[in-house]
């Protein structure tokens, strides 16, 4: 091997950055995947569930039909002089491909776009955005990403000067936002979710943690709101949405608000509002916030994670920093076509009156019916567990329960050399095949433990996965007990 | 307007980053097309000619049919269960369809695959690589990107630690290169190539200012090259490519081979050959020479930019240090799964025999025809103007022209404030709508003069094109004649 180039001499930025997700135990799960194929029957189970990661149509949610129809008439529009499609695809996912394709300059969808993307699709985001909020949104703001990760790492790389500029972000938090910090050489400024108030963000302890890194000169530059919550699903008050633009406003912070699981919704007494409508509810303007909402097509009701479709709305940022914005997205060209069409049908889908419509609707609240009662029979199941507290998933696809470990096992895991969580994780990984991360690949609070499990298996296969863990999870406290 | 975000508080390395291929010229140019709009017959041209970017389905050119079958199938699967299909699409494209679709996960194509890139589409790939130079290729040595350009990032955002840390780049480049490395805080170490023997590549030259770089305490870690190239449209030799195989060996570099014009070639008397089978035609091996080989759906005669997809195949690099590199991509999930098949596509295209081949094969020979032909009939312009002298359009998609331009045009820009070519490239834009992108943006020799203009306008445009380039050119060349 040539020694050149070692580990010794990379990026230091890139070996402090860890990304849990697709960590350690997700490799450990492939390989034993392959083990499954190539020696049948020798492992304790038959098959890895991947509860790891936000992955729907992995474990066979099947896409909307309608969003499908139309990106195939659009990778190919030859289809739409022929008269056979009429029996193949609905009249609305027909006429919806000619109205795209006739915003493409050249109805080249094969052709780089603009670099916010092509502006007839961010006309259509702006208007459903203006049609959700109830305020206005305006094409110029948005920028249409592979996914909304690109456009986190974007903010990063434009906030982060060097280690003493400082990023607020939740704990428990979503990986990209540490592994992203941790890349651009910046300082992650955690403050805490309140887990017996239900995973409340409580402004006081944001506050306490600004001050506190204030003082060890950090320059704060953003705050980072997850809503709702990854990994830890809960959806923030509306109360609590003012207070937080109210502080950063303040503070003088940025708003990193991620709302990619806008959709995601299980609970009658919660409903998601952007953090732009309630920056307006407040009489905000341009002028008073700084403020970046980020939009994916990976989850809601579609979870289209492989079509890497997303977006971000920019407010409140000067001129000469919306064009650095603008150059950075340029040096990339453009995000995927397939994935920019994707993002304005999810934020204009089909209407009361539509052809599509009463499928799209059965097939859009089927798919959150089941969310439903997969979030709650997970939690149900976790909650009886001795051992194992689990708040309630009120949005996103996540459960992250609280594992009350006996010391025999933390000591057991100190011997393995593992977190104590990683060394559950592992445990029942080697058991059931069941692959959850580990809390300490989120953060929590010092001497807590979790993990965090997706609510996405298939309904049928629920049952299972509970009898499963619980058979693990009870064999694991017996053998550890103090 | 919020202060707290102000240009001067932002990453210093964004503010020095620089992209020309969508920089200030273009940026006017958008301007006038929405005036050509709003009010047209206000300027002496109907139409704005894009000549700035390699991206020839903006230009019209039409995608390849068997590609978009295939793509549409795999979109929506549904089809394949449709007997009205048989009609529509080719068998084959029908049967590539599920071919793809039985290789991946589920046949999820909504999935995030792993990080990689699906593996069944890697397996393709690395047997088209193999078939191509006729050295084996391995899929784990494959990593799928949205377009070139991310694994490009990637490789700098591993390598460079700091502004001590160099990478050699050809001048000129493409903006690519200099912006990554501006944005990831490392030297550009530039080495030029020699227009007078049609950009040669000159080991020597590459020698001095490796030494030069290295007596300033810079650690030179990688060496780019671009072939075919652009700006400048050389195809090398394969003697030269020996030579710089064994000078990065020498030298401990490690090779960054920019391949993504592999298919566009134009004469008869070069022929496109990979590093990766120059370095095994060498009997070097893994432990040789770290090796990263680009390839790109947005060039050859497929010209896909909308796609984004793409690969680097990496080899020559240790365990821990691929590790690495598997975990910044995880970080940012996979890319688009449209991108991934399509790569696997063009690395894998329809052979004799098949359904579609005559057809897919009529055209891809049309493209590279009218290619060649347009490439031949914009370098025999300029070359017969006088004042601009042009090298040989080898492959790639460009023509990078020298300006010999009078004296009192130099001053003119300089009293303008603008490098003489940008002021050349924009009074050419404000008098005939034809975009190039000023050579300052790629660089080159102080005190030469450039443009680079790419040769995908339609062919039938061709003609007008060079009549309204070469009444503006004498007519500039007249009023700042010395």
């Amino acid at each position: 091997m040539a020694a050149t180039v070692a580990v010794e001499n990379l990026n230091p930025k890139v070996l402090k950055c860890e990304y849990a997700v697709r960590g350690e135990i997700v490799i450990h799960a492939q390989r034993l995947q392959q083990q499954l194929q190539t020696q049948p029957g020798s492992l304790p189970f038959d098959e890895i569930l991947y509860c790891n990661i936000g992955n729907p149509q992995s474990l066979g949610q099947q896409p909307v039909t309608f969003f499908r129809e139309v990106l195939a008439l659009c990778d190919h529009p030859y289809l739409l002089q022929r008269d056979e499609i009429k029996s193949l695809f609905s009249a609305d996912s027909i006429s919806r491909a000619k109205q795209i394709l006739a915003s493409i300059p050249g109805k080249a969808t094969g052709a780089y776009s603009h670099s916010q993307g092509i502006k007839g699709l961010r006309d259509t985001i702006a208007a459903g955005i203006t049609s959700r909020d109830g305020f206005p949104a305006n094409a110029d703001d948005i920028f249409l990403t592979d996914g909304a990760s690109p456009g986190v790492h974007l903010m990063m790389q434009l906030l982060i000067r060097n280690e003493k500029d400082g990023i607020l972000v939740p704990i428990p938090q979503y990986p990209l936002y540490s592994a992203s910090i941790a890349l651009h050489g910046g300082a992650l400024v955690p403050y805490y979710l309140n887990e017996s108030t239900g995973w409340g963000l409580e402004i006081s302890d944001v506050k306490k943690q600004l001050e506190d890194a204030r003082s060890k000169g950090i320059d704060v530059r953003a705050l980072v709101v997850i809503n709702p919550g990854n990994p830890t699903g809960q959806v923030l008050a509306e109360e609590n949405q003012y207070d937080i633009v109210k502080f950063c406003k303040n503070e003088g912070l940025v708003l990193l608000a991620d709302e990619v699981y806008q959709e995601n919704i299980y609970v009658d007494n919660k409903k998601f509002h952007s953090f732009k409508k309630i920056v307006r509810s407040l009489g905000y303007g341009e002028e008073d916030l700084p403020l970046v909402s980020y939009q994916s097509v990976s989850k809601g009701y579609y979870g289209e994670c492989g079509k890497r479709g997303g977006y971000m709305e920019i407010t409140g940022f000067s001129a000469p920093v919306r064009e650095q914005i603008y150059k950075i997205a340029s040096v990339n060209l453009c995000s995927n076509i397939s994935g920019q069409i994707l993002a304005s049908l999810i934020m204009n889908p089909p209407k009361a009156g539509d052809e599509s419509y009463a499928s799209y609707k059965a097939e859009k609240d089927g798919i959150i019916a089941s969310l439903t009662r997969r979030a709650k029979s997970l939690e149900d199941a976790f909650n009886k567990l001795d051992g194992i507290t689990c708040n309630e998933a009120e949005g996103a696809m996540y459960l992250f329960p609280q594992l009350s470990l006996p010391q025999k096992a933390i000591q057991a895991a100190k011997a393995a050399n593992k977190a104590p969580d990683a060394f559950y994780a592992l445990r029942l990984l080697e058991s059931t095949g069941i692959v959850v991360v580990p809390g300490s690949g989120f953060g929590q609070v010092p001497g807590t433990w979790h993990f965090r499990c997706t609510i996405l298996p298939q309904e049928e296969k629920i049952p299972a996965i509970i009898s499963r863990f619980k058979v693990f999870h009870e064999a694991f406290m017996a053998e550890y007990h103090d």
